[in-house]
């Protein structure tokens, strides 16, 4: 059996377990019910479909439940397909776990936390390193398992935390190579400018945005946040006003979601150094999936592009 | 003596008081030096010169003192000017005072204030109305003499309030027309929408931009208060974060400043309202000063349209 | 029985009368011809598929026909569709007949009559209330019938002279509250804006646009039609000209069909009320269908955005 | 002496005649008042400044009067200026006459107008025969003389029948070479599509925009033109609507004036060869102004480009 | 038997040869294997399905190869399709080849070379002509057979000579109403300006993007060409920068892909007559395949608009 | 004395000696000609008048000459001006060289050099190696001296290697951070992207833009110039034209001069760094010059944002 369904091309058969990741009800066009089942592990996902299903079936194929499956991956309309030949629920014996079947980041939640500790101990500002300090025991058991997004870039367990790292490591080389650069602020500004995803999405496994998070945006939620944390803590001064700008003009643009560019360098280098990682990440989760001298998928977020992947790379 | 520079032609004499507006020291082609200076009364400004100024001069003609001038208003690449005769300071026995040169909205404070507060006392959601109440009454001061904005709209004292309740009384005459309207909404939409630039201005007088005004804006700055006073309030409730929605998303799209459009019935109706009313404001100071069968000037915030007066206006 | 095929939900039974909008034959997978209806009532409208047609059955369910079905609403990718149980054509004594599932505007149409007679006599300039009158006139029974638009915003019978009373109230207000407007301008603005559609257009029920309005457009249209109407009415002067830009610019933007953007104080508050008017009508319609707590189905005419229904709307 | 202002270069001595374009009254920084005048002759025109001007100079040298002057070409703000030493209105014993210092169209007015009516000659439709006809009789004298805009291409006299008589050539070769063209559609719409202009400009010599021409725009009003043409020609039938869309698509898009787009195939190539026509003499007139291995100035309606002359254009 | 399947409606039954464009398989939902055949002839394309697709069938109807069908032409989705009765392979005795299937030119490819080469002899540049000469004899036979682009315009067999040789025409015409212009570079623009097509696109029959192709385009390759050979050919001046020019700027604005636009007069020119000749192709086509009074489909390449055949075209 | 012209305020006395870096003759509004001078220093540069000057003055004053000036610093429409008192040739008792008054990088040339050969010691990849050490042995010298901009960032003396040296710092590092990049092509990259404007531009002192680079450009130019050396090396393979698309791409969109986005990984990185660079460049140069607590002038590359200096920064 191959690692992860990720890894199946059409003609393989397929025998093994995988979580359902949502379950809708369809009618065919002979007018049998059928059920069109997303089924996940940890290398990503596949589309299914159940025919004929009964309402039995109905009930117990649902959203997060644990199967087990034999098929064929096929092609329906150009896209992977899993053709059922037997299914059903796990068993106690089968030996699997929900954690099992969920992507997560490649570092440990403990490692990532011990990273993001060390920069709040670098801060030499009183005023940034308090207030830092403030969100990250506040939020860190979130902050430790939410993804970064919902999809594109870092859209798996502990994404977010995974993202300030590598954000922070590129920080603090930029420090050494422009010591102009305020290195308090910078990595205030990494580990506070997308904690208002926090509350802008509902949870760390499937997330979904909430009616906060559409009417207003994790970014002003965190501006308001960091204004209410200053007033709790007394702190005053241009800080609070510094981190809350960091925070505001990350996305770069007004069209991008920011009313503010950044008008800070270290606002600058927070907005590029999040781009940078971002697309990083989905580079090479683009890349890893295509052979030497082949293009990956468009990707949605980088305007659709498709990347090539030079034959001499494999040498 | 006409009433107001605004009302003067190239080629009228002037005899008569002003406040300078800014003066600034520059050195003529003959090496010698001269003032700027920018002179307003009630009904508009005007730039002059001062030739071969004396340090004297440079000490005594200085932003907001009023002056006694005679001249004569001339041209100077197409915008008037006034060719200075004669300048002194004013005297107490001129019997001028510098609240007769500034510029204020055509209705009362005291009228003003009343209409808000019927407007409060109309609301009938509790949440809505203590959380409008507590703003009034924090920036009750305020609130009645800043102008709406440093120009284009209500750029007079008083010019906010002025602003917020044309805005009441069209948003009453939509609730008619359109019942499903939510009126304590919009009342509150209308009250609180612009309350973020009695902290994104410098003062009622001669306002500039402040350091958090330009680095956070007015609207995330109003839109944290609001989360800020509902915790000192104990207010919970949806109506929170829909009031922070119809603030957030006022100005209608990101690229003008609002990084959510209008998601809810009210919040749409609110931006509609704010175009039409500081549209209308405008075009009526644009309008009072030329004649039927002219033109207007180009209106910097309406496109740099110029708009035509008919003939049959007079009739 | 529910009340209207709008507010059936996936699952619901139906048992009924309908209106066949359009259908067209298909080939299944299996080989065997099939028939696509597209059923409607006065609330909306479903698609349906009639499997193994017999050519019989084509030539009897055809659009513009009525039918009585049974069957049940199901859900195809994700849209509902009436899987048909039984189907035949009305009968003399089922008692139903074709006005009932067209879509009305809610008010009659005496009623809009009136207000729009109401208006034209209210006006005090004698060209432009020859101008109105001889357009209400000469297009009385078409105004009274079209649609405001084929799909969007007063979508219905009647739709058009809806919009234009909505309009008219709106005016009436804006002149009480900017009495600087000239009212017979703005009413007149308000009642020809739109009336080329009654030529862009092929008809009140089922709507599609003529090859004139394909390659001119309405507004054009309406310009010349004025023009026209001033020659045949021997009015000279600028009223026409006047109110050919208020036709000529209501749609704001060259980008949006208008050549020349508003350039008269009233062609700028008509543009303003007729986007307000049609947003409030869009409005309505989709949160309608929503309860609270619900966020509406995308609007296309609005930007594809997703409106919400606060939760305290109910109370 | 040179043959026209044009070829005068910074440094050059200048003693002949000229038009008063303009005149307009200034102080200077010595505070004694001067003439801005605004010099032309066939070839282009020159600035200069008239210092110390008496009242009576003021009377004398206005806008449309012939001068005599001798100066010296300087150099102000980087664009040449005539530097005055004298200056006097013409006398009778000059011999100069106005039009000798007016732009004109490289071909003969009468050689212009048999190039048209050959045109006309040539069409086999009569509906667009009689409809053209009627244009080319109704307009005559104005088609001879009018320029085809005030600034930029063909903008002189005969500018219009200039454009019109280039534009018939081109499409006569287009038919030669693209045989499913409609040469009669083609040259209607080459003659009509910018007749507006007529109405949107106040006259041949020295052009300005009417109100209407702001207001309504030299398409919508042509548009309107020939639909009260065609009534009044008793003219029924698609010629005329095609006709109308010809003119109204002109301009291409809906961003530059053309609320529909080209949708018949000759409206496309009308489009086309307009912008090809007009190009090509806006780059005739920039590049006889330069040596080969020079660029132009910019050119502002070709998207301030600056076009080069090759080095080899001179062998 | 119709004369290509680009003319059969739906209904038509159909008896007669065709080559399989594209075989790919998929599984229908009764989970039997199908095959998606793209058949075309010289007129045309259709799509097919051969359902419960044998490993035989799937073996026999692969691509490039010629088959013997009859069926019936149906409609999908709104879409033709070919339902299969019988299908076979073609045999020897069926006296079909496959150049009877593929679109060409409707000029030989011998008169195309005749043009383009008289269109060499005329250049009187020396380094131009030799410049040009290099690269018609280098790509002779490439640059004889392959299409202008994989869809769009001149898409078919020689389809970038004929584009060549129709937009020689058009600059000999121009040429003769403008003398200004410079015949030699015209010429070579237009005979250089696609070439780097031939490195673009991987063949003449059925072309892809070749990597380099996607990675560089045609553009920058033909730039860097033009170099090389100028260095083969030891031919030094500006002619070699011009023409390079040409190249480079003959998509006309960066967005389009070209990093320069035209800044030489022919180059202006040729972008012009480029996007003419291009346009005058695909609207023939289009306009070929409806009648009068129809509207064409919607056109891809020039943004998505119908055209309009007029009534009268056909008198 | 102050050192550095940049740092004089208005009202500052100068003595000293600057370089002329342009002069140009005007008329005073009393008739007497006077230079414009643009004087310089390392520092920066300041505009200056020389009134009533001679012919003499125009001889000797000229650009690139070294000056000894005394005066006073003063403002003129908003601008620091130098008003001269003396002026006088510099002497060669004076011991001042050109190469004073010209701004460097802030790092030796030789350790530039060295840090070059360093990478290109360090690359594994033999074809891409030898690639980018042909281009530094043939350009060395032009290598080491030009900028990278004739303004906005690096624009001075070895300007484009200090460029070329950050980036290679940054690129080290992320190859740290992200060991999936080629390193090899990201040096490759990085040397080479900007190597175009050695011919794009004239000089390394005071550089224009030659014909080539305004025609051609010096993206294309280095990717025609990367094939020719690649031929020249007869180097063949996938790393040319991988080379080509890098630098190609650079800039990242169409818009902004790059015909392809970037394609490959390291493509997208090498955009990314250039422009991090770029802004770190010109941002430490723009908050150099202003107080904490102020703003910064408006960066027109920087989409005309005017910058904030914490007032933490001092601390």
């Amino acid at each position: 059996m191959k690692k992860g369904i990720a890894n199946y091309n059409v003609g393989d058969g397929f025998d093994g377990f995988m979580m359902i990741k949502s379950a809708s009800k369809g009618v065919a066009s002979n007018g049998k019910p059928f059920l069109t089942l997303i089924l996940k592990d940890a290398s990503g996902e596949i589309e299914s479909k159940l025919w004929e299903a009964t309402s039995e079936d109905e009930a117990v194929f649902q959203a997060e439940e644990l199967v087990k499956l034999s098929g064929e991956v096929t092609s329906f309309r150009g896209r992977p397909q899993l053709k059922i030949q037997s299914i059903r629920p796990v068993q106690a014996t089968d030996g699997v776990a929900p954690e099992d079947f969920v992507e997560k980041a490649p570092i440990k939640k403990e490692a990532l936390m011990e990273r993001i500790t060390e920069a709040v101990f670098e801060m030499k500002n009183p005023n940034i390193q308090r207030l830092v300090r403030y969100f990250v025991q506040k939020y860190q058991e979130a902050l430790l398992t939410f993804p970064a997004a919902t999809k594109n870039h870092h859209a798996y367990v502990s994404g977010l935390a995974h993202h300030i790292v590598s954000m922070l490591n590129l920080a603090r080389e930029l420090k050494e190579l422009y010591p102009s650069l305020n290195k308090d602020l910078l990595y205030a500004g990494v580990i506070l400018h997308d904690l208002g995803k926090l509350k802008e999405l509902s949870g760390a496994a499937a997330p979904n945005y909430t009616m906060e998070g559409k009417l207003i945006g994790h970014i002003p939620m965190m501006v308001q946040e960091i204004g209410q944390a200053a007033e709790e803590l007394k702190i005053t001064g241009e800080e609070v006003t510094i981190l809350q700008h960091l925070v505001l003009s990350h996305h770069g643009k007004s069209e991008w979601g920011s009313p503010k560019p950044p008008l800070v360098r270290e606002a600058e280098v927070l907005h590029l150094i999040d781009m940078l990682d971002a697309k990083m990440n989905m580079l090479d989760r683009a890349l890893g999936k295509v052979q030497p001298g082949e293009f990956t998928e468009r990707l949605f977020s980088m305007e659709q592009r498709s990347f090539y992947k030079p034959l001499f790379e494999d040498k």
